[in-house]
């Protein structure tokens, strides 16, 4: 069985919340797994000196109309939350804690943060949301509010971070396949392309 | 007649380089015609702040190893230039020049200028080599070397800059479809269903 791919993804990355509709279909469809690797996209930004799209001239006006439009067109819900972006330890943290403990529900945990916060625009940056909607799923919320005050749960995020940036990944949705980096959501094609071996 | 589809492109872009192979295939089966608009990104990366992307940290070994990849995987000639990027301003001149005479010929001096410089990796920034290329595609080369030293040739390519920018685009390639902007050669699909009416 080949390695997992890997889905590195920042839950305040609009471009990420459309990839994330998406990942497991497509890279099941050929015959690999995928694994969700949650990060910090603002470490990685004070490294490459991005800033967050919607803030950079220009860009920004196309960016908050192209994530409309998107969700137009792929019938994804959408809806620009007030507050963006946002600090997203907290999820980043939950959603650890979950995977460590059922990696399927930790998957569910992640597409209904979400939905909360691009399908509906509700911030889910308090901790207290986050446990809302880990226990909407499944989740032991009384166990989770403690576990996001443990020293070991925040240190495991820091961890992955630097992990991913190890791994080269510089911004967000970003692919890992059998080590080859993949960077964007439009780039479904080419890791389909790859995966099927059309090219060296 | 509907307005043509706009296809703004630098000569020292990449992924305009492989947007050019594609673009008027692709938008003329959709039943539209392709108007190709040269403009001078440096003028608007000290808009945006932004950087040639081979200089980012990260990103740039991810781009120069794409653009390879790119290239073999949709079989465009490939040779990332010694010198890049490069001041664009004698082709964007000439490829006006040659416009207000001929479009078409204007298209095949463009694609015969991105084979020079990406499908070999040979620099066209001099205008002597510039002068070259449009001469081997038919184009009175005499001439030519007497309108690039033309104010008002090169006040042309200024202007058009300009109404690139006040149009709203902010890199390279860039599509504007009846008003709406399209940014990345990876957004052929969603101008396609732009195109035919699937959105609203």
């Amino acid at each position: 069985m080949s390695d997992p791919v890997q889905f590195y993804f920042d839950f305040s990355s609009p471009y990420s919340y459309f990839a994330a509709q998406k990942i497991d279909r497509t890279i099941e469809a050929c015959g690999r797994e995928v694994r969700w690797k949650p990060f910090l996209l603002g470490v990685l930004f004070k490294i490459t000196g991005s800033q967050p799209l919607n803030t950079v001239p220009m860009k920004g006006d196309y960016c908050v109309h192209d994530w409309q439009r998107l969700g137009k067109m792929t019938n994804t819900p959408w809806s620009m939350p007030e507050t963006f972006p946002i600090s997203t330890q907290a999820a980043g943290r939950a959603f650890y804690w979950l995977d460590d403990q059922d990696p399927a529900l930790a998957k569910t945990f992640a597409l209904a943060a979400y939905d909360t916060y691009f399908g509906k625009g509700v911030s889910i940056m308090a901790p207290s949301k986050v446990v809302d909607i880990a226990a909407s799923v499944g989740a032991d919320g009384d166990a989770l509010t403690e576990a996001l005050k443990d020293a070991a749960v925040k240190q495991r995020l820091k961890d992955e971070t630097a992990a991913a940036i190890d791994a080269g990944v510089f911004g967000a949705p970003f692919f890992i396949v059998d080590g080859e980096g993949f960077w964007g959501s439009d780039r479904m094609w080419m890791i389909k392309r790859w995966l099927q071996g059309r090219s060296a």
